[in-house]
């Protein structure tokens, strides 16, 4: 049989050195084996997103247990292949892969993406497993989180490709965006132009109930209303089924067009945002598109290695504050996000987030959308969204489409 | 503050109706209130996606307990909505809003969709409900999934505009189907009519790590490759990192085009297939579809309320037995999968299943994708599928696309 053109996608040496920096995770934690179970993961210690489990014992080789489909995921990964085989049996079949940890006199500590698995399927394992030896699923999801938040240079030409596709396909969707088109219609054509480019037809996401496909195109008033989205701005959408983006809302002269928009290209994804206005903007609106640009110019001074994240979400406030637009920010009253930025990669909410409490340090091969923007209800919401990688010689913009408002006339 | 355009959508009385069957469930299961937490579910029993909790007690009112945005909560559902407030004293709201169920001396059971809900999220509901009452957190998926299976008139309306949509869509998109254009660049054109027509941009789809936007067009032998999707043909796709639906393979003359494609209006999604072909099918091919077709006509007589959800598969089975075409069966060799249709809805993966030992009875009101399809590994896919309603007098087909082989020139 045929299995024409699937071939290893992840770098052999990539896929072993992430398995190798987990391994010295799990030593120093304590823990003897980590079974991956979301696609994404899967995909970052195996290069493979068939549908099965990846075990990677602390010492030791990993095994990926496929359901479906084996040969596949023998032709996309380099790490050993097993068929999974009956679920009930799959602690035992673990017992006889790797008896020096089955076999052990204490309680076993596997950990497991436990942020993402739902808890079904965790009981299950948990009694497969528990079948074998004594053995606890523990919640290792911060470990994936921190490791997947230095990008390799692999990793940022991937974001770099994606976000030429977002850039191009902007710039060719920009040339139907008129007055009287419906928001609905244009992010089709947006959607199109990204489609064909290579997007993989959804930004994958790790929050709960969260869902994202390609951002969003939201105009004048319809973009000011509130929404369960966990962003700044969340739109009309399309009814009380898809409460956020999008609406059949008309595109008026004179009104903020808020377009913030990624794509997905060989799994990694990118998220920027630009302002549109056919026309000219109001003048409190133009006055807090302009402390948009500020503040992201102030972030890209501060994102340097050693900077700690909830620094640079407090410099937004402060910077908010002083341009009497706080009541504003990523939001209006109730409503609005505490957030100022947010590490991008295989999914759209990865680690480091720039918010309060959020102490950890930038370090190098971070890549972070910082996105300042700024609601007006009844009116609109104005702002810029840029991605960048911190480098040891500070942020290094990895967005290719330019900055500034777009006028049009 | 304006809130534009935020109405109500779920008719306030299904709302009521659809928490008095779950009701009627928990007073008989013993279960003293239910937790819903997926948006999809929070929808279904609310007519509200806003993120959030919705609490069910066996008996009195609803409260949804909102995050964000509570005032967009307010216009969308007639049930009690509350904020969430501080997610460590949730527990003690509860106990405050339900001293009639937090005060009782034996240990409450209150169930939740934990075939969805992430077990890190699941452990700390359980911290904060076990820190106001001694208390279980039980699973009642199954619970939600039996009710959700029968719809009423008012969705079976919604499938419909979502069938009309696709049927429209594919229309427009045949005229610029041609020998030479990529399945990609094809596919792009079908998501932009389905998008201009209110598709809200993905289906969702409830089975862990299963991702589909609008399903796939496949050609040729690209169709016929394997992956872990959960459906009987997956695709080549466009790479590791997105490994099922379109590729960039070329669409060609006498080759099989299968069309399966969908939507999601107004949040309900409605799966149809279609195979095309320009020239003429090899005549192996040929001979599958005349099957497939065969296959769903004997599916449409079987499908009267008390018929058995595995009779239905099991015929099927005797008929590709007789075909001589077991083998090539919804997959091929390991990697078939196992079922011949599935229950539709605001899910593309609801119940019942026509599948072994789904041993459930049909009933009016359940809505069902019947969906029999032969793989040629090197050849290609063949298929149909259609969307039944089954109603007293027997399946009533909800798919507008008129049946049969697409030959085009």
């Amino acid at each position: 049989m045929a299995v024409m053109d699937i071939v290893a996608d992840v770098p052999e040496a990539l896929v072993s050195e992430r398995i190798i920096r987990l391994q010295a995770v799990m030593q120093k934690e304590g823990v003897d084996a980590f079974l991956l179970t979301q696609n994404v993961d899967l995909y970052y210690f195996s290069g493979s997103m068939q549908n099965g489990y990846l075990f990677i014992p602390s010492t030791g080789d990993a095994t990926f247990y496929v359901r479906r489909s084996v040969q596949r995921a023998k032709l996309e990964t380099a790490v050993k292949v097993a068929e999974l085989g009956a679920f009930r049996f799959f602690g035992e079949t673990l017992a006889q892969h790797y008896p020096y940890l089955f076999g052990k006199e204490s309680g076993l500590r596997i950990a497991a993406d436990l942020d993402v698995l739902p808890t079904q399927l965790y009981a299950k394992l948990q009694e497969t497993l528990g079948s074998a030896a004594s053995c606890t699923i523990i919640d290792g999801s911060t470990y994936i989180r921190k490791l997947r938040m230095i990008k390799s240079p692999w990793e940022i030409g991937r974001i770099e490709a994606a976000a030429k596709v977002v850039s191009e396909s902007l710039t060719a969707a920009l040339h139907v965006l008129r007055e009287g088109i419906s928001e609905l219609e244009w992010m089709a054509r947006i959607e199109y132009e990204l489609r064909i480019r290579g997007h993989i037809g959804l930004m994958r996401m790790r929050g709960f109930n969260q869902e994202i496909t390609t951002g969003m195109v939201i105009s004048g008033p319809a973009a000011a209303v509130p929404s369960y989205f966990d962003g700044p701005a969340g739109g009309l959408g399309l009814g009380a089924a898809s409460p956020q983006s999008v609406s059949r809302s008309i595109i008026k002269r004179n009104e903020p067009i808020l377009i913030d928009i990624g794509c997905c290209v060989d799994g990694y994804v990118i998220d920027q945002t630009r302002t549109a206005v056919l026309g000219k903007l109001p003048e409190t609106l133009q006055r807090a598109y302009d402390a948009s640009e500020t503040l992201i110019a102030k972030a890209e001074e501060m994102m340097v290695p050693g900077a700690p994240c909830s620094k640079l979400y407090e410099a937004a406030l402060a910077g908010c504050a002083s341009a009497n637009l706080s009541d504003h920010f990523m939001g209006f009253g109730a409503d609005q996000a505490k957030f100022l930025g947010h590490g991008i990669g295989l999914e759209i909410d990865e680690w480091p987030v720039l918010a309060k409490g959020f102490d950890m340090l930038l370090e190098p091969g971070m890549v972070l959308a910082v996105e300042p923007k700024f609601t007006f209800p009844g009116l609109g919401v104005v702002g810029i969204e840029n991605s960048y990688l911190i480098t040891d010689q500070g942020a290094r913009k990895l967005t290719q489409f330019k900055d500034g408002l777009i006028l049009l006339p």
